[in-house]
C-alpha cells in the first residue's frame, strides 16, 4: 500500500460527513492524493467546497492511522484488495447522493472485508425486538452464518446483536458496522459482544477513531450495511424505523431485500409488512435467505471450456462498453468514457471499479488506460 | 320464472356430480330445456355421457323442489335476474374443466343472491384455527361487513365460523357456502350459526337437498366460495388445506387473492406465507382488503357526459368483439360467434351473460342475436 493514498484517504475520511457525494465523485476523478492536496488548499469546486469546508483545516490523518492501530484496526481503502469492490459497485450504480461511497473505511478484526463480505447477508431489525424476533433473528443468522453467508449487522441492542451472537454461535465471523469510531463500545452494554465480534469478524466503521455515534450517523451507518451485503432480512421493524431505511438502501443499490412477517397485532412486525406489501420478499427461514441471494445456475453452471475462456467474459453491458472505449496507448477520464461509451457517469465509475479487479485497466492520476491481457 | 327451465335445471342439478364441465358447456350451447330432455333420453355425446350416465335416470326434479320449499329454500338458475352473473362470468372464462360453473344454486335466506355477492369478499381459513387467527378473522370480517362487503365463507368450524359470526355480529348479512344440502346443519355443532345465517343473508349449495357432505365436495364447493367472491382473504392455512385451494380457485378466476401473515413458528400460518410468496397480496387489516378489492377510480370518477353515453360503452373487448359479431336480423350459436369474433368460447360465454345482462342480447333454443338498443 502507497502511504501517501493511505495518508490522503485518512484525512478525507475526517474531513467531510458523510454521505459526500461531491467528494466521493472528485475522488474518484482526480484520485485520493491529488484531491486530498487540492482539498486541504480550498482549490476545489462550490459542491466539494461544500462537503469539506469546515474540516478542511484539521490535519490529523497520521494521529488517526496511529490510533487506530493501537486499538488493532486499520484504514482499508479502495485502492486495497480488501476494499469490497463488486458490493460497493452498486453505490456507484445507484446515482444517488444519499448513497455515496465511503472514501475509505476503518477496520478492526482479523480477515479481510472483501473476503467476509463476498456473500453476506444483513440481518437487521428493531431495538425493542419482541422474544419472537428474537427468536427468528437467531434461527435466520444461524441458518445463514452455517451456510457460509457471513451476517452483517450494525451491533445495536435487539435484533442486530442477536443476529450477531448466532453467528458467533455456530463459529462464525460476522461483520458489526457501527456509527462511530471502531475502537467505541457502543452501545455499551455490547463492549463485550463487540470485542469477540472482532477476534473472529470485523468491526468496521467510516467514521474515523474517537468518532461519536451522533443520531443521524446511525441513518448514514445503514446504507454500508445494506452496501457491503449481497441482500437485506429485516426481521422486525416499527412503521418508522432504521431498519426499514436500510432495506430502503438495499432496494436503492439493487440488493435483494427481504422482510420476515410476524403476528398482524404486533407493531414490531408493521414495519415489515409494510415492506413486503412493497415489493419485499417474505422469507420465513435461512433457505428462502439463501435461494433469494445465490444467482440463479450459480451451483448448476458447468465452466467453459477452459481454450475458450478471454479477460472480459461474463462482464456485464456497461463494463463491456467501458472496456471496448479505453483506448491502449492513451489515458482518459471518467467524463470522456461517459460520453464515449454512451454509459452514465456512476455507472462507469462502477464499471471501472471491476475493469480494475480483474486487472482490465489500470489508473493514474485519476485517468484510466486499458491493459494489454492474454487470454487464459 | 318459467317452470320448465326450473324443473329442467333442478333434474340437471341432481343428474351430474360437480363440477361437470361438458354438461355446463353442454346447457349453455342448448339451453337448459332441451339439454335436461337430451340428458334424460341419453342423447347426447361422450363426455357428457360420462357425466350424467350414472344417474340420468333419477327424476327427482319435483320432489327436491319441494323438499327445497319445505325447508324454505328455492333453486336459484342463471335465467333469474338473481343469479350471481357477473361474479359467475369468471368460470366462463377460465377456461379450466376444474372450474366449470354449477348448472344452479339451491338457496335459503330472504336475499338476493346477487345483490349480496356484488362486492362480496370470502374470508376462509383453518379448521384448527389458533386463537391468533380467529382474532383476526373476526377484525377483518367484521370490518369488511361494516364497510359494505357480504362475507363469503364454508361455515366450517374454525376461521370460516368466527368470520359468519362476525359479520352477524355487526348485524349484516353473510353468505355461507355449504358441500352438503341447504336444510343440512353441517358440522352440527354450527346449526344454530347456520339458522342465523339464513335467517338475515344466505345459505347456498349446489346440492340438492339431502346430499350429503361427502370429502371431495368441499374441495369442489371452495370454487364456489372462490367464485361468488370479488376476492378471497386467507387468514390461517397449513400447508396443506382448503382454504389455499380457494386461494388458487379464486387466483385462476382472475380474482384478488389476499393472505394475513403471521409468526413464521405457527404451521397454521404457513399456507399464507406461501401464497404471498407465490404473489397473493398480504393484508394486515380490512382498509387493505377493502383497497385491493375496489377497482381503481371507483370513488373517484365522473360519470360520463350524458349525451355520450351508448349502451355498448364500458364493454371488455371480448364482450365488445361478441357484439360485433352478432347479426341482429339472425341468431348464432356459441361455436359460431367464437370463430366470427375471433374469440375462445369460455369467452364468449362469459361475455353472452355480461352482454344479457345489459339487454344487448337475447337467446332462444341456445342461439343468440342482438337486440336493437337506443342511446339514452
Amino acid at each position: 500500500m502507497n502511504d501517501a493514498i493511505l495518508l490522503a484517504r485518512a484525512y478525507l475520511s475526517r474531513v467531510a460527513e458523510p454521505p459526500a457525494p461531491a467528494l466521493a465523485e472528485f475522488v474518484a476523478e482526480v484520485g485520493p492524493v491529488e484531491a486530498a492536496a487540492r482539498v486541504r488548499d480550498g482549490r476545489v469546486g462550490e459542491r466539494v467546497a461544500a462537503e469539506t469546508g469546515v474540516r478542511r483545516a484539521v490535519h490529523r490523518a497520521e494521529d488517526d492511522l496511529a490510533a487506530a492501530a493501537a486499538a488493532g484496526a486499520r484504514l482499508v481503502v479502495p485502492e486495497h484488495a480488501e476494499w469490497p469492490a463488486e458490493a460497493f459497485a452498486a453505490f456507484a450504480a445507484s446515482g444517488s447522493a444519499e448513497l455515496a461511497p465511503p472514501v475509505a473505511l476503518w477496520a478492526r478484526g482479523p480477515v479481510s472485508l472483501q473476503a467476509l463480505c463476498a456473500q453476506a447477508v444483513a440481518v437487521v431489525g428493531a431495538r425493542a425486538a419482541t422474544g419472537y424476533g428474537a427468536h427468528v433473528a437467531a434461527e435466520l443468522a444461524a441458518g445463514l452464518a452455517d451456510r457460509g453467508h457471513t451476517v452483517v449487522s450494525g451491533a445495536a441492542i435487539g435484533i442486530d446483536g442477536v443476529a450477531h451472537r448466532a453467528a458467533l454461535a455456530v463459529h462464525r465471523p460476522t461483520v458489526a458496522v457501527l456509527a462511530c469510531g471502531v475502537e467505541r463500545a457502543y452501545p455499551a452494554s455490547h463492549q463485550l459482544l463487540l470485542e469477540r465480534i472482532a477476534a473472529s469478524g470485523l468491526v468496521v466503521s467510516e467514521y474515523p477513531p474517537g468518532s461519536v455515534p451522533a443520531r443521524h450517523r446511525f441513518l448514514v451507518r445503514n446504507r454500508l450495511i445494506a452496501g457491503l451485503a449481497v441482500g437485506t432480512v429485516v426481521v422486525e421493524a416499527g412503521l418508522r424505523s432504521g431498519a426499514q431505511r436500510t432495506a430502503n438502501d438495499a432496494a436503492s443499490l439493487g440488493k435483494a431485500v427481504m422482510a420476515v412477517p410476524g403476528p398482524v397485532t404486533s407493531g414490531m412486525s408493521a414495519g415489515c409488512h409494510r415492506l413486503i406489501r412493497e415489493g419485499a420478499l417474505l422469507v420465513t427461514r435461512s433457505e428462502e435467505v439463501v435461494e433469494a441471494v445465490t444467482p440463479i445456475g450459480m451451483h448448476l453452471a458447468e465452466p467453459p471450456p477452459p481454450g475458450s475462456r478471454r479477460p472480459t467474459d461474463g462482464l456485464n453491458e456497461a463494463a463491456a462498453l467501458v472496456h471496448d472505449a479505453l483506448p491502449v496507448r492513451a489515458s482518459r477520464d471518467t467524463r470522456w468514457l461517459a460520453l464515449e461509451a454512451g454509459v452514465p457517469i456512476g455507472a462507469v465509475r462502477a464499471a471501472l471499479v471491476v475493469l480494475e479487479r480483474r486487472g482490465l485497466v489500470e489508473h493514474r492520476e485519476g485517468r484510466w488506460r486499458r491493459r494489454i491481457v492474454e487470454p487464459a
